[in-house]
C-alpha cells in the first residue's frame, strides 16, 4: 500500500531545493537522485526564493549554520508556502546550544513547515525550548523504547498537532505522526549510526516523497522512513569481512536506487496506532 | 590521436586551483588527482590569486554561489589571465535565476575564459541573456538530437568564436567547439545524470587536462570530454545487480584513474565537423 | 603496546568538534566515525565555543579558510583550552601564501595547540615564518628520507619543544614527536596522496585517539599516525584491476573501521629515537 510513494517519486521526478550542511551534502544530493528527485543545493540568500519558487519541495537543514544561509532558509521557505512546494524541516543539533533552538524557532515562526525530521533529543528541545542533545545525537535518556512507546506516540501526535506539520523522529524505533495517526516503524540497523549523513539523507528523501505525494504527507513521509531503513538493512546484510562505514554508505544510496514497491511493501515492518 | 592528451596530463601533473561548489567538490579533487592532476581548493579573497598566480589552470564553478566566491573568482581568473595559466568556467545553472547569469556575465566581462563547460541550456542561456534551465539540468526542449545537430554546431562554434573561447556542450551528444572545429562525441551513458556531480568532475579534468596541453586546448578538452564519457561507459558495464548511482560514481572516478591513450582510442566514438 | 590507544577510542566514544574544510570534511567525519568517536562538524561563531565547551577534542583544519571560520577557530580552540579538552592544527597550505602562514601564526598564538599534524613543507613554513609549499603538497626538496632523517627527527623534537606540542610530520616517513622522543614510522603507501584528504582524515583520528588517551598524546597520536599508514596498506593489497584512487578512499576508512590491537601491532614498522 505504501509502495505508490516509492513509484510517484520517480514518475514525478520533483525538483527538491536542498539548503543543507557542508558535510552530508553530497550524499543528499545523491539519495535524492537515487529515489528519483531532482535536486538542487542553491542557498544563495540572491536566488534561494526564486528556485524555492519552481521547486516542489525545499528542504532546510541547520547541520552547518551561518547568518546568511538562516536567512536563505527563511527566504526559500516562505517562497516555497507562497508557490505550494512542501517545506521539511532538519532541526540538526536543536538544544545542544542555545543558537541552535533559537534558529529553529525562528524558521518555525516565519516559515510552514510540512515536515519536521530530527532525533527525538532534538524535538523534544524544541517542544520545551531547551534540551540534553550530546552534539548531533540523541541523549540516550531520551531514547524511544517498546518501554515507553506509548507516551512517546502520544508525544509526537501532539507536537505534530500543535505544530501543523508531520513529524518524524527517528531512532532505534522510528515515529512518524500527524495530530491523529502514527507509524511505529521497526526497520533499520545500529549500524546506521556509524555513517555521518543517514539522518540527512533521509530528510531528502523524505522531502522528496513529501513533494511528489501532496496529497498525502503523512503516508508518503513514513514510507521514506521505510525506504532509508530497509536500505539500511540491505547495505548491512551485503557487508563482506573488512568492510567498514564507508562501503556501507555506498550501499545504502544504492539500496536506495534500486527501491520499489515490491521490496519495500515486502521488508516493511510498522503499526499505525 | 587524442592519447596523448590523456598522457601529457599525467606527465606534468598541472596544479590546477578550483573555487567550486561544496556539494560536488570532493569528487571533483579526486576526479583531478585520477586524471593525474594536482588540485588545490582555496577560494578564499585572500590568497585566491596568489594559488592561481602558481597553477597552471583555474577552474571556477559557480554551483554555490555567494558575493565573496564571486570576487575570489574574478581575482583568481584575472590573476591566471596574467601570469598565463588557463581559465575554465563551469556556469551551473545559468539561465534558471538572475543572479546566476548575472554572474556569468560578470564573469566573462572580467576574465578571459580559455573553456566555457556547461549543458546546452546554460550555454544558450550565456548567448542570449536569459534561459529556461530547470534547476542545474538542460531543458528538455534544448537538447541536442541527431535531428538539430547541424544548428546546434553552428551555434557552438558561433558562440566559440564570438566568445574568444572553447566551448564545450555536454549532454546525449557532446559538443566542443572553437570558432572553426566541432567534435561531435558520442560517448557516455544516460545513468550519469543520476550522480550528482558528472559536470562539475567533467569540467575539472577538462581544466587539467587544457593546463597541461596550452597548445592545443580544443583538441585536449575533446580528450576530457572522451575521457569522462567512457569512464561512465566503464562504470555502467560494471554495475552489479544491487548497485546504484552511489557505486557508479566511484567507478567513474577509478576508470578515470585507469585512463589511458590505448583504452580512449579504442573507445572514443566522435567525429570532427 | 600502542595497540590500547585504539581500543580505547571505541571505548571512550570522543566527541570531537571540527573546524575543517568542504573539500573533505564528510571524510573526516566518517573517519572519525570509523575509528570510534563521535564528530561533531559546527563552525558558526555562534556556537563554535559552546560546542568546543562539552567536546573531548576539537580539530582545526584550515583546508578553506575565510574570516569567520578563522575566528571560530580562535573561539573553540580557547574554550577547548579552558574545558581540558587537546586542540589539534591542521595548518593545511601553511608557507603556500602569507595569508596561510599568517593565519597559523594567529591560532597558534591564541590557542595551545596540543597536536599540530602537517606535512614537512608546511611544518618548515610555520618554524621559519615563511615556506616553499606547493599548492597543499610538500615540496620535493624537503622530503624527508633515510639521508636526512637525523636532521629531520631533530628538528621535529626542537619544533615540539618550542611549541609546547606533539607534532606529527608526514609523508614517506611519518615523524611523530615531542621534545624528548620522536617516532620514526615506515607504514603507509605513495598511493595514498592520490586521494584527497588523506592528510585531513588523519588530523581528525588522530585528534580523536589524543582526545581518548590524554594522558599520552604523543603515543596515541603515533598510534593513529599507525593506524591511517596500515588502513592505506591495506587499502592498497585489495585494490583490483580496474580500482582506482575512490574505491581505495572507500577502503581505507573501512579498514579504519576494522582497526585493532593486534592488527595495529602486527603491522606497525616503527621505532622511537
Amino acid at each position: 500500500m505504501l509502495g505508490k510513494y516509492v513509484e510517484n517519486v520517480r514518475e514525478v521526478c520533483p525538483l527538491i531545493q536542498c539548503i543543507t550542511n557542508y558535510v552530508t551534502v553530497n550524499d543528499v544530493a545523491n539519495a535524492v537522485l537515487a529515489c528519483g528527485g531532482s535536486p538542487v543545493m542553491a542557498d544563495a540568500i540572491e536566488d534561494a526564493a526564486d528556485f524555492a519558487a519552481i521547486s516542489s519541495g525545499v528542504y532546510l537543514n541547520i547541520g552547518t549554520l551561518n547568518k546568511e544561509s538562516v536567512e536563505s532558509m527563511l527566504e526559500a521557505g516562505k517562497s516555497a508556502n507562497k508557490s505550494g512546494g512542501i517545506v521539511l524541516l532538519d532541526p540538526v543539533g536543536a538544544g545542544a546550544t542555545r543558537f541552535r533552538t533559537e534558529t529553529v524557532r525562528k524558521i518555525m515562526q516565519g516559515v510552514n513547515c510540512s515536515v519536521i525530521r530530527g532525533n527525538i533529543s532534538e524535538i523534544k528541545a524544541i517542544a520545551a525550548g531547551e534540551g540534553n542533545t550530546r552534539g548531533v545525537d540523541a541523549d540516550e535518556n531520551d531514547t524511544v523504547t517498546e518501554q515507553n512507546l506509548v507516551k512517546a506516540v502520544n508525544f509526537a501526535k501532539s507536537f505534530a498537532e500543535k505544530n501543523h506539520t508531520v513529524v518524524a523522529i527517528t531512532g532505534a524505533i522510528d515515529l512518524v505522526a500527524d495530530g491523529k495517526r502514527c507509524f511505529v516503524i521497526r526497520n533499520g540497523k545500529a549500524e546506521m549510526s556509524r555513517i555521518t549523513g543517514t539522518g540527512c539523507m533521509l530528510s531528502g528523501i523524505a522531502a522528496a516523497f513529501a513533494a511528489a505525494n501532496k496529497e498525502n504527507i503523512l503516508d508518503s513521509v513514513a514510507a521514506a522512513v521505510l525506504t532509508m531503513g530497509i536500505a539500511g538493512e540491505i547495505g548491512v546484510e551485503k557487508m563482506e569481512v573488512g568492510e567498514g562505514n564507508a562501503m556501507l554508505r555506498t550501499r545504502i544510496i544504492d539500496a536506495i536506487y534500486n527501491m520499489d514497491a515490491e521490496c519495500l511493501e515486502g521488508r516493511a515492518k510498522y503499526e499505525i496506532v
